[in-house]
C-alpha cells in the first residue's frame, strides 16, 4: 500500500493534547466572562456566500480570502466575525431584541503570508453590543470591565488597556485643516510598528507642513494620567464640534470604568492609539501585556457608527472588542507560560488486576456520580509501564485495583507527583481526589 | 449604496440566540461526558490537504466534498473527524500515550443534496480510544456507559443502544459459503429504509438461494433477551472460527455493562445491525430514542482493526462513537423539545436611573463576583419596554436601581414569570438569584 505522508497545511495550528487542555482554559475563561455580562453565543457558518463576505470589500483581506465554487456557488471561509455578524444582525433584525449583546468564539480563515507565528486558520473570541439607532457611552465603558476580568484570570502578569477616542483624533486633525483625516490616522497607526521618524516621513509625503507635524507630532505624544491629558487637550481649547464630542464622551468613559471594579492604571489614555480600521468613530482600545510587549495587541476593538450598513438601512451602532486567542496563545505558549500545572481531566488512572474490570467499572462509575473524572484502563501489563503512562499523561494518582482492594475496601493510591503510595479506605480515595 | 440581500448558503445551520443557548447545552453535556471517562481534547483544522483526507478514498463522501485551491495547494475542508484523528495519531504518535483517548468537537462539511433536515456544515462529536497494537473489550464496554450518561442527561426519554458484533455476521455468512460476506452486511444494514422484502429480493440478486437467504433472515431476525439470542447464536453450533471469536467478544462485552451501571434493558443485541461502513471489524453500537424512531440513530460507532493504515505501518485498533448533533438538535427542536426552560445566561437586567449608573456597575460587579451573571442596560428609556426586552431575552428578574434604592440599599425586583415585585435587601438580592 502507498501511503500518504501525515501532515497539515503549513500555517496552520495544531495542538497536543496538554497544549489544547491549556488552550481550552484560556477559551473557557473568555467565555465565562462574556457570558457574566450577559452576552448571548451565536455560531454563524464558517461558509458564506462570497457576495455577502465581500459585500463591503475585504480591503487587504480580500486577497487573503479562501474563496471557491460548489455547483453555481461562489463562496467564501469568513475571514473575520464582524461581518458575519453584521451579516446576522441584518438578516435576524426582526427577531433580535436589542440592545443585542453577542458573543462568539471560531475559526476564521486568512491566507496570509506563511510566517512563524501567523496563522491562517486561528481563533477570534468577539464581543459586541449593537444598538437600535443609539447606544450609550455605558457600553463603551463596559468593554475594559470584560477586559480585565479576562486578563485578570488568565493571570499573565499585568496589563494595560490602552484607550483613545476617534473623535479626538479625526476633529483634532480638522481644526489643523486636514482635509483627510483617515490617512493621518492611518500613518499614526503605525507609530510603533516603524518609529516617529518614519511617521513625521509619511505625514511630510502628505503634503503637511513641518509646523501641523510638530502639532501632531505633540498631540499623539501627550503623556501623564488620564487626568492630565484630558486637562490638557481641554487646555488647547480646540473649536471642533467633533472633537469636543469626542472630548466629552471620553471623560463620560473615563469616569464609569472605576465603578466597574478596575483599578487605576490599567486603563491608560493614549494619544497615539489609531487602530487603521476605518471602521471604528468613537472609543478605541487596545491591550498590552507589559511584561509581554513583543506579543503586541492581545485584544482590540472600539465603537462604530453603523455595523451593517451593506445590508440593511437600519442605522446600528456598536460597541466589542476581539481577542485573538491563537496567536496569543502560540506566543505565551513559546514564552513557557502555559504548560506548568497539571492539565488532564482526569483525578486517577483506575488500573483493574485481571479478573476486576467489574469491580473497577464500579469504582469509576460512583466516583464519576461524585464529580471525580477518572480513566480506567483495561490493558494488561506492567505496572511500572501504567505508571509511567499517568505520569506522562498528567493523570496525578494511579488506583490499582484487585483481590486485597475489593474485600478490604482499602484502596493503594501512587501520587506521581511524590512517588508517594497511600494507602485510604473509600472515603479517604473521595477526598484525596477530590481535593486538587 | 446598492445593499446585498443578508442571507445563508443553502443547507447551512444558523439558530437564533436562545436555540443556541439550548444546542450549547447539549454540546457541553457531552464534552463532560467525554472528559469524565479520561478522554482528551483535540481540534484539528478545518482545512486539510486533499491527498490527506481522500488518501482512502472517500467513497461516497467523494462527491459532496468541498476542495479548492489555493495558490498551488489542493485542500478541502474535513467531511469527518475520523479521517483526521487517523491522520494526526500516525502524525503525532511517538508523542503520544496509548491507549490514546481523544474527543474532539467540531464542524464537518458535506456538500449534500439540499434536503429539509440534512445539512452541509454539521457538528460531529467523536470519542475514540486508539491502542498500540491491541486494545482490550472492555474499552468496547466502555462506550454504551458513556451513551447512556449522555442521553440520561439529554433527558429526552427512554433510549436503546443496539449492538452487533461484525464478527457475528461476517462468520456467519462465511459459514454459509458466502464469497462476499461485506456485500450482504451492506444490504442487510438498509433493512429498516427498504423492508424485509425488498432486502431478499436483494440478496436474491447477489445469486444466493433460497435456502441461504431464508437461513440470513432468520439469523437477523433472531429477537429475545440478550441472554436468548447469545443462546440461540450458541445453539447453532456455527465452527467457523471468526464467529466463535464474535460470540466470545459479545459475551466479555455484555458481561461487563452492569458494572457501569446501564440498566437492564438498554443495551439491546440486534442480529439486523450491520453498519454499512467496511470500516468497522467488531462491536458496533446505534442508539436510537425510542419515542423518536423517525430521528434515526444518533449515536453510532464501532471498533476497527486499524486507523491509520493509510499513514502508518502502525497497528492502531480502535474502537468509538460519534453524535451527530446538528441533525439530533435540528429533530427535536422541530418536535419542540429544547426550548421550554429558561436559558439566558444573565439572571438579571439591571437598569439604572438616570445618573445612576455607576452605582449600577458596583452592584453587578459585585453579583458576578458571587457567581451571579448580570447584564446591565445603559439605555435610558420606559420601564415597560425594558422590562419586554428581559421577557423577550429570557431574563428572569429586572432590578431598577435609583437614588432610593442605593439610599437604603433595597432593590425593587421584578420577577418576569409573575410579573410580581419583591422589595429585598441586599443579601435577599444575591439570595434571590442564585436560587435557581
Amino acid at each position: 500500500m502507498t501511503r500518504i505522508k501525515p501532515s497539515v497545511l503549513a500555517g496552520f495550528m495544531e495542538l497536543s493534547p496538554k497544549e489544547q487542555i491549556a488552550f481550552n482554559e484560556l477559551k473557557d475563561i473568555i467565555k465565562n466572562v462574556y457570558e457574566s455580562f450577559g452576552f448571548l453565543p451565536i455560531d454563524t457558518p464558517v461558509i458564506e456566500k462570497s457576495e455577502v463576505l465581500l459585500a463591503k470589500g475585504a480591503g487587504e483581506t480580500e486577497k487573503q480570502i479562501y474563496r471557491f465554487e460548489k455547483g453555481d456557488t461562489d463562496m467564501a471561509l469568513r475571514f473575520d466575525l464582524t461581518v458575519p455578524l453584521a451579516r446576522y444582525t441584518a438578516q435576524h433584525f426582526s427577531e433580535l431584541n436589542f440592545p443585542f449583546k453577542r458573543y462568539q468564539i471560531g475559526k476564521v480563515y486568512r491566507g496570509e503570508r506563511n510566517q512563524k507565528g501567523r496563522f491562517r486558520e486561528f481563533y477570534q473570541c468577539d464581543v459586541d453590543i449593537i444598538g437600535n439607532e443609539k447606544l450609550a457611552i455605558g457600553n463603551d465603558a463596559e468593554m475594559p470591565a470584560i477586559i480585565y476580568e479576562i486578563f485578570s484570570r488568565f493571570n499573565f502578569g499585568a496589563f494595560t488597556i490602552k484607550v483613545n477616542n476617534r473623535k479626538l483624533l479625526s476633529g483634532f486633525y480638522k481644526s489643523l485643516s486636514i482635509e483627510d483625516p483617515s490617512a493621518v490616522i492611518r500613518i499614526v497607526d503605525k507609530l510603533e510598528k516603524i518609529g516617529l521618524e518614519k511617521v513625521k516621513e509619511e505625514l511630510k509625503n502628505l503634503g503637511l507642513s513641518e509646523s501641523v507635524i510638530s502639532r501632531i507630532i505633540s498631540h499623539i505624544s501627550l503623556s501623564g494620567t488620564n487626568e492630565e491629558i484630558i486637562c490638557a487637550l481641554k487646555d488647547k481649547n480646540i473649536e471642533d464640534e467633533i472633537f469636543n464630542q469626542g472630548l466629552s464622551e471620553m471623560e463620560e468613559f473615563l469616569s464609569l470604568i472605576p465603578s466597574h471594579g478596575v483599578p487605576k492604571g490599567i486603563v491608560k489614555l493614549d494619544m497615539a492609539l489609531s487602530r487603521g480600521l476605518d471602521y471604528y468613530t468613537g472609543t478605541i482600545y487596545e491591550t498590552v501585556l507589559n511584561d509581554f510587549p513583543e506579543v503586541g495587541s492581545v485584544c482590540g476593538g472600539g465603537r462604530y457608527d453603523n455595523l451593517a450598513e451593506y445590508y440593511t438601512e437600519k442605522s446600528l451602532p456598536g460597541v466589542g472588542i476581539s481577542i485573538g486567542l491563537t496567536r496569543l496563545f502560540y506566543k505565551l505558549n513559546e514564552a513557557g507560560l502555559l504548560l506548568t500545572k497539571e492539565s488532564h481531566s482526569a483525578r486517577a488512572l483506575i488500573l483493574p488486576m485481571k479478573g476486576f474490570e467489574r469491580e473497577c467499572n464500579v469504582l469509576a462509575n460512583d466516583l464519576r456520580k461524585e464529580g471525580v473524572f477518572v480513566q480506567t484502563d483495561y490493558e494488561l501489563g506492567k505496572l511500572g509501564k501504567k505508571f509511567a503512562y499517568a505520569d506522562k499523561s498528567g493523570i496525578p494518582f494511579v488506583i490499582v485495583v484487585g483481590e486485597e482492594e475489593v474485600k478490604n475496601s482499602r484502596y493503594t493510591v501512587k501520587k506521581l507527583s511524590e512517588s508517594e503510595q497511600i494507602i485510604v479506605d473509600r472515603k479517604g480515595l473521595s477526598d484525596l481526589l477530590r481535593n486538587r
